[in-house]
């Protein structure tokens, strides 16, 4: 089926600012609360929220097999769960309705009274009911700094490394959407030197520059799927915070990798970018060498082309970008990810996640943690307004940024913008 | 609230065979499905299934505060939402219905006939929906014995382990319910010497004989809950099969822990027993030495004395009970695991799961794991039929029993138990 959204000559008659993130090109999928309380399912143009629930009730998306209450929901799921051809005739049809030269709702107030709303109007909220959450290690450059630091810096990269896209399990309770702000975790920890644990508030918490992508229902238990048909799976991609106290992970974290250390937040941007938006930004990803073994050898372009950032700021001052990355520096694709976590049999549903792991670039400015932007702490991240920062402080917020630029059209993720406060104090 | 649903005087007008898991002092909850295909939350006396949303409709439970359709659905989760004194009241009036002296129920034929189903004439289903599952490491035995074998045998026990209850976040996607047959899982493994690895079926495929609770709402995202506080928060228990890829888990767990070597299948038995229930089993478990930090301390009694075995039923063949272990020589207690859990102020919810880890015991033959029974392989496991086994073989069923037993009452769990079926072939 054509992907006719992804027109890049198509205009909307929806006013869309130079630079945005939402072109009608894009036409995310996210979940939003109205200021008269009612959730629903929706898209984005420009800064003009969709509720798609009313779009259906209004019969707009007739012709196209859908349940009755698909969009008024205050999940994905259902969708996500329809599979691909819903998704693209559902795209499609929204590109239509918001096409310049479709005057259907366009010269409709009524209808558009209900349908759009300002962005500073509503209230985004997590899109989907994750399941399970599993997040991956598939950065070269990361797994070797971390290598580097915490173990051996001649053998940085683990045995299994280059042959497994490494992964654990994650926790779903704590995920929250942007602008969720976060308390400091306590914890217990080992300072250097000392054979006695402390337990304290975590005097190293660290932002992890990651993407996600989110499933549609993949296999039954048992059933792998081959590399090649996992693309299908993939319904679309979030930028993603994964939290981390690195004093509670040190002591924590052998044998069974990290736990309390993570598992207290991880932020999500709440627009679901679909990979049909994503398409002209398919990239191939670096040289796979060794080659991996054949069930997650793939030909072809399977990586993207996202442009990261990642910003500090400090309460009553500008944001500083503290790091610049792209996606396309990972080293495991997302369809092998997936491929390698069907492998053994293991059910994957509609709405579970799964972390890229922290996308750290080549060079020093691009890495994707403060743990390896400050090399450990030896080098401070100077901020605009003069302060330093090893790790994050509390009260500054961590914005990460996404987006697709060529000389057509610009796909953006809009932002993960997340506030650290102090430990949490009972009311 | 008085327990009333515990007194050992009561005899039920449902009979009760000899040596019974499920008296009348029991009364587990779950969930099951009728032969007319209708899913409802039940509870058990003897060999009887007992329907709790019929009992709900035909009024039973008026003057307990429950909503209308609180038993007429797939899983416990609202129900154990609920809390601690609703589990109560419904238990005790449970009881009361059931008493030998109480002519209500017993002598409306009408009503039993909707109400009262033989266990054969159901199929058990999952209890809970289980948001997230996580599995601690909290046998001091096991994790000795898996660093004499996996590590150093001078320096088993790594440095944390006596000063965290160390965990990690599973999967919740494949938890199925007793009776549900598991498939040999397909994985890459490292042999001995080599440095390449191989992909196929796993040759090392063990069970984990562990128990498991099952948690209502326990805190906002940020909040704490203070080890003395926390047994409120735990509904009741369940066996649990942690079924495990040894060759897979080796290669892959270094460092974020084990991931397909155990997502591909968790057993649990289906009937979960209140923690009230098991109240007349609370006991002692081992000294900790050196004393836990603050967070985690805490005095009396917390462990349970719980029996617990497990035995390989090959085809055609009678069970041999392989091992034989019992709860209470846990090292780390349930409380001080959920303590842990929430200490950084990870979100619990209703449904949530938590595993206890491999329950072995000090000798040899208390072991939860063939890992451990054969000590690596050097020493095969003999069965009844002659055969011997290293690991679990193909078309082996793998059967756990739990059950506390006193002078007056026992309370037991039943069994999960689960068939290892070939490697999954796509029909």
């Amino acid at each position: 089926m054509p992907i006719t959204a992804n027109d890049i000559n198509r205009k909307s008659w929806l006013e869309v600012p130079k630079n945005s993130d939402f072109p009608i090109q894009n036409i995310p999928f996210g979940v939003f609360l109205t200021k008269e309380n009612v959730v629903t399912v929706g898209t984005r143009i420009g800064d003009f929220a969709i509720d798609l629930g009313a779009l259906q009730q209004l019969n707009y998306f007739e012709g196209i097999e859908l349940t009755d209450d698909m969009f008024m929901q205050d999940t994905l799921n259902d969708f996500i769960s329809d599979g691909q051809k819903t998704w693209r005739l559902v795209r499609n049809r929204i590109a239509e309705i918001f096409d310049a030269e479709n005057p259907v709702l366009r010269d409709n107030t009524k209808h558009k009274d209900v349908v759009i709303f300002k962005m500073e109007d509503v209230e985004m909220q997590l899109p989907v009911l994750i399941g399970d959450y599993t997040d991956f290690y598939s950065s070269k450059e990361h797994a070797t700094n971390v290598g580097k630091m915490f173990r051996d810096p001649e053998n940085a990269l683990l045995p299994n490394w280059l042959h497994i896209p490494v992964g654990y399990h994650g926790r779903s309770s704590t995920i929250i959407p942007s602008g969720i702000p976060v308390h400091r975790p306590l914890g217990q920890t080992l300072a250097a030197g000392e054979t006695n644990p402390v337990f304290g508030p975590s005097k190293s918490i660290d932002f992890e520059l990651e993407t996600a992508f989110i499933t549609t229902d993949v296999n039954i238990m048992g059933e792998s799927i081959p590399v090649d048909e996992t693309e299908q799976y993939i319904f679309g991609m979030v930028l993603l915070n994964d939290w981390s106290a690195r004093d509670i992970q040190k002591w924590e974290y052998v044998p069974l990798g990290p736990f309390l250390a993570k598992n207290f937040a991880t932020s999500i941007s709440p627009w679901i970018v679909t990979m049909d938006a994503l398409e002209p930004f398919r990239t191939a990803g670096p040289t796979q060498e060794p080659t991996p073994l054949p069930y997650l050898q793939q030909k072809g372009k399977h990586s993207f082309d996202i442009n990261l950032e990642v910003a500090i700021q400090p309460e009553k001052a500008e944001p500083t970008i503290v790091s610049k990355s792209n996606f396309k520096y990972m080293y495991w694709t997302m369809s092998q990810q997936l491929a390698h976590h069907t492998s053994n049999g293991c059910r994957v549903n509609s709405g579970d996640m799964m972390g890229s792991g922290t996308i750290s670039g080549p060079t020093p400015d691009s890495y994707g943690s403060m743990l390896e932007l400050t090399w450990g702490g030896k080098n401070p991240v100077k901020l605009s307004d003069g302060t330093e920062r090893k790790f994050i402080n509390d009260n500054d917020t961590v914005i990460m940024k996404g987006f697709c630029q060529n000389d057509e059209v610009r796909i953006g993720f809009g932002e993960v913008s997340s506030k650290l406060l102090p430990p949490f104090v009972k009311k």
